[in-house]
């Protein structure tokens, strides 16, 4: 199975078996994953370039990066389970735009 | 394949192609990744909850979200890459300790 | 009167002139307030710290970040508005708070 | 003196004294203001309208929510300091702008 229909399904079982799903309107929802956007930020907010191109080099931090992209990613498929949205296909068509919107340069 | 393997390969040509790699540094990254986070709240912030529910019924609105849950996506998958993390696995991982934080209540 | 003082009426005057108060709730408010701040963060994303540090020598740029900050302080003085928070005052408060949490360093 | 002078010249003596400009840079501080806007939205992700318009009477959330604004206001004068942007003046010519963009309705 796809990771991401196994993930979607495993977090809506979590978030039912837990009562959570009248807090899971969409502007909540929205919410929830700019705030996990912003906890990923902050582990880089004072590291210089060098120092955060390394920063999985270190386990702790690299745990921290972890944890904070994988919320990122359970609110992502949050957001699009309780919209309905298909994530891969709906970047596969963004990608297509965006090879318009910056084509190609030529060499 | 698994769309997150495809995708993140797709993004990592498209980003190639371009000669944008110097600009895709992770400090980078995680900021255009909160940036489009909040490209998706500011479609919900004056909704109401119910407008909010209501918010794929309208063609072009629907539209505008698949494209900013997709520009969400491409950035997080970006991190991934440029950062060396197995994003469906940080999601498994960290969906077993949010079980260990929040246990299923009693009935 | 204190530029504060002087704003946040004038803030609330154009809110209520153009019948906005229903909009305006704390919680869309500090959603808004986030967006902003996101607004501001795009204008720095791809650029190097170098470049970041001149953004004012450009006249556009400028403009630029002159608006987005200002587009903070206003959803700002509107959260603190909505909920009877002093704004100098927190700050006051929390820098003292803070010259605890992290003492000045012995010479 | 006028509170954005005072609070400006107290939080640059504050960095100072801690040696912390280094890290004080123009994108660090807007990214840093980012996430101190983020810490104030979690406060309000998952409270209904009602909820969030009643936050500051319990003491303690109230509390919360002066200190999440205490830090944006902080970050938002470091950044204008570090730019030299004059804040509340930003503002005032940003509300004349807002004034031509969104008239007030005929009645």
């Amino acid at each position: 199975m796809d990771a991401i229909t196994e993930l979607t399904g495993a977090l809506r079982e979590f978030t039912a078996e837990r009562g959570w799903e009248p807090y899971h309107s969409p502007k909540n929802l929205v919410m929830a994953l700019s705030v996990e956007a912003a906890e990923l930020v902050e582990i880089f907010q004072w590291l210089t370039p060098e120092q955060a191109a390394n920063v999985m080099a270190d386990p702790e931090t690299a745990e921290h990066v972890r944890e904070e992209v994988a919320d990122v990613f359970a609110y992502l498929l949050n957001v699009c389970d309780s919209l309905g949205v298909d994530l891969a296909q709906a970047l596969r068509d963004k990608m297509v735009k965006n090879a318009v919107k910056h084509p190609v340069p030529e060499p």
